[in-house]
């Protein structure tokens, strides 16, 4: 373990990213190109994200289920668009037990192919309908650049996939979907996101109509940090998805797709962390609190521990997630710092005072120096750590939204959106084409990130403009740089 | 949903265990060669599983990570047991982006060799030390035949890695998760098992010593249901997993890995199956309990379905896995026969007379026929059925205790060995040696099981010698048919 600093974020972000995820051990390169290891903190920080969203599809009627790492090729060339997204990033399988295969197998990139033939198998009424699965998987997309959590050959993920009877009922489940997600960020993670339709340019390939939650990051660009899509009847058809109606007539399903994957370890990381490291919200941080014991000598440990024991005891009983750091061969000081960096919302600090006076240290994360800080009587302490988690959780998504909100920004045309593309982002009327996307991009570096679905509800006016190329306006569209 | 049975076990026994997987809908072929799909029910099955051993893990101390799916060929190669036992086995991607690689990648059939690497970096000092990771994974071996959840192409595991101090360390911990296994084995999936160490011969390529707990299938088979390997330095020596002891001088570790996969859930179909299709523990049962409702016109049925939404709640609120099905279509006869064929541990039967009389009418899936059934008062129905669940657990425990025990027999000679090599197991002095493994495989079809602990433990005979061949026993051991 390091003592060292992370790279200020001010000074480089893209380092401070890095040191950040290495430095609290959240995860680490892996041997293999673009891969990642993710260490134990990470994974446990990644199974409270999994148990959230898990418990939220269940609740929603979803099941799970598990699909074949392995696609046939052939599967993924029979939907055009989809074939022509997924081409250039896929690992092919052409050997297998020692000897070449006849046809060459695709280590999943998503699964919409060989979950669509199993739907035919699987649907044959209407009685079968809706059918709503989610899968727990790894995938892989073989990335030219990656980045640990953000974009790495091989991620985790879920992917749920639906079939239903109408077109209303898939885009019911499409934006139900969005809406989980954005409960969980906002709820869970502390993040606020903006909902909202992809241009056609960046939809998923071979979807009708893409949804994304999209989360503002501490250098204000902006992070995709979930999407959902329907899929219109496009793999019905070519699967072959059909059910008996009530009228007792074949008609082709209509169906969904919606993901998270780990990279919501790189927005919380990013929503959230500071010069210090990382900043965990206590609803989804692995350790809650840490509890560090201060003394100076055997005497003074034994009164000290005698405290930690039944302190830690009571917290752990009403199921806190706490930690002791007991380490005979660091300084308090060290372990500050180190779970300061590691993101840990609460710190607990008794020494041997606090044992005189019935007293306890607390160091809260979210608030740096000594605002952060108190004093406590032991007494109440369990009703103390669960105000002040709650408090902290609220405090992080309260800075979060403050921060985001001071750097959206509307434009009216292009030079508007010039000055603030590289600083924030601009929310603008757009044509959706790709040649003005194209070109934002490529002069300004921003990205068209969506059409807000909360700004676009109202008609929009009949003269509504796009503010790059003035031909008519599909709607307000937010453009910024993103990851 | 089929009406039709399964094939009798007395007819065709592999017949019989593929129709329950397929019937009680636990899982799918896949369209992609020894791969199968986990269908929810299987799924859930498996996430009950997993939960109970996770707790398990972590409640010895160890902690979750992810490793990637990807192992460069030469990895492999750096232990020559290691890569002679799996390059038969293995899936290799040739391609990534399009491009050729310069060095393939494996799919991993199991992380020995990219974990090993990755504790080299992570252990530096005898502080680092036990070193207690798990993974919860995939992985590929392509199998030449292969049978849903008892061995195919893909399955779904943990595998866990740890690193020691001393070579007492290590096999400390090789026998406590072997111990865990049991426990799992007996206490949840009511299997009793032998614990006991492999022969040389069918020892994990790569270890010192092997272990494992052996289940006896319904046709007296023996099924390999979890392992357990010290790997003594073989691993260390390889990738460098080095630590500096307290004298300041480099050591190498000492090494497990242990697994359990998905072949578990074939363990309890084979162990506990009947004619009538699947029979699940309540303890790891997805349903429990099943609720039908009963009534032949509306005024029935408005009366029936009162009672029953008031006991599936109170049920519910203690945590009791229950389903109502309240399916319209479908005849009573018709669901019962269903939910036996999945498996479910309790039926409760809710009718207009029970309305009246206050009753409930219960059948146990382990009773069959008239013995197992019972009218129960509503009035404490909560402690009813925890009672009943908790019988049936330890009813097919007992039940498949004695089987089993009636069909373990000491042999001996080789003519005691043939006679009761096809109709169950075999203990008997054994050298351990390949030749006569190979001999009785070929004669018998039967294969050396395991040398159990318990009946190793005191010292043997000085004149012990092999049933088979007459040379020096090693020890006594099991033989049987296995999967």
């Amino acid at each position: 373990m390091s003592q060292q600093g992370v790279t200020p974020q001010s000074e480089d972000y893209s380092k401070w990213y890095t040191d950040v995820v290495l430095k609290s051990n959240l995860a680490d390169y892996a041997p293999v190109r673009g891969c990642m290891i993710i260490k134990p903190y990470g994974y446990e920080l990644w199974e409270n994200i999994k148990a959230e969203l898990d418990k939220r599809f269940k609740a929603t009627g979803h099941q799970n289920a598990y699909f074949p790492l392995f696609i046939p090729m052939s599967f993924l060339q029979k939907e055009a668009e989809h074939v022509e997204g997924f081409s250039p990033e896929l690992a092919v399988v052409t050997i297998g037990g020692g000897e070449k295969l006849e046809e060459p197998l695709v280590v999943r990139p998503t699964s919409e192919t060989v979950i669509g033939h199993t739907f035919s198998q699987w649907v044959q009424s209407y009685r079968d309908l809706p059918l709503l699965i989610n899968q727990w998987a790894n995938v892989v997309r073989w990335e030219m650049r990656t980045r640990l959590f953000l974009r790495t050959t091989e991620f985790l993920w879920q992917e749920g996939h639906t079939a239903h009877e109408t077109y209303e009922e898939a885009q019911e489940e499409t934006l139900r979907m969005l809406e989980i997600y954005e409960d969980f960020a906002v709820n869970e993670a502390a993040i606020p996101v903006i909902k909202g339709r992809k241009s056609n340019q960046e939809k998923f390939a071979g979807a009708d109509a893409s949804y994304t939650i999209e989360g503002m990051m501490g250098n204000k660009w902006a992070l995709q940090m979930g999407t959902s899509h329907n899929l219109g009847q496009n793999f019905a058809r070519v699967f072959d998805i059909k059910y008996l109606d009530k009228k007792n007539e074949q008609q082709y399903c209509w169906t969904t797709s919606w993901g998270v994957s780990t990279r919501m370890v790189g927005a919380i990381i990013m929503a959230h962390g500071d010069d210090k490291g990382l900043r965990l919200p206590p609803r989804i941080a692995p350790i809650q609190v840490v509890l560090v014991p201060i003394y100076k000598n055997e005497e003074e440990k034994a009164r000290v521990m005698h405290v930690v024991g039944r302190v830690a005891d009571s917290l752990l009983a009403v199921r806190i997630r706490l930690h002791v750091d007991d380490r005979e061969e660091l300084t308090p000081g060290f372990k500050f710092n180190d779970w300061e960096m590691r993101g840990v919302p609460l710190r607990m600090e008794i020494g041997p005072k606090d044992v005189t006076n019935e007293t306890i240290a607390l160091a809260r994360r979210d608030i740096p120096g000594k605002e952060g800080k108190q004093i406590v009587p032991q007494e109440g302490i369990i009703a103390t750590v669960m105000r002040l988690l709650n408090e902290i959780q609220h405090g992080m998504l309260r800075q979060a939204r403050t921060f985001r909100d001071a750097n959206l920004h509307e434009v009216e045309d292009y030079e508007g959106l010039k000055r603030v593309a590289d600083d924030g982002w601009a929310l603008m009327w757009h044509c959706g084409t790709a040649e003005c996307e194209r070109r934002v991009q490529e002069e300004t570096k921003a990205s068209s990130r969506c059409f807000p679905l909360d700004l676009n509800k109202e008609e929009k006016p009949k003269d509504a403009r796009c503010a790059v190329c003035g031909k008519p306006a599909q709607g307000k569209a937010y453009f910024a740089r993103a990851y």
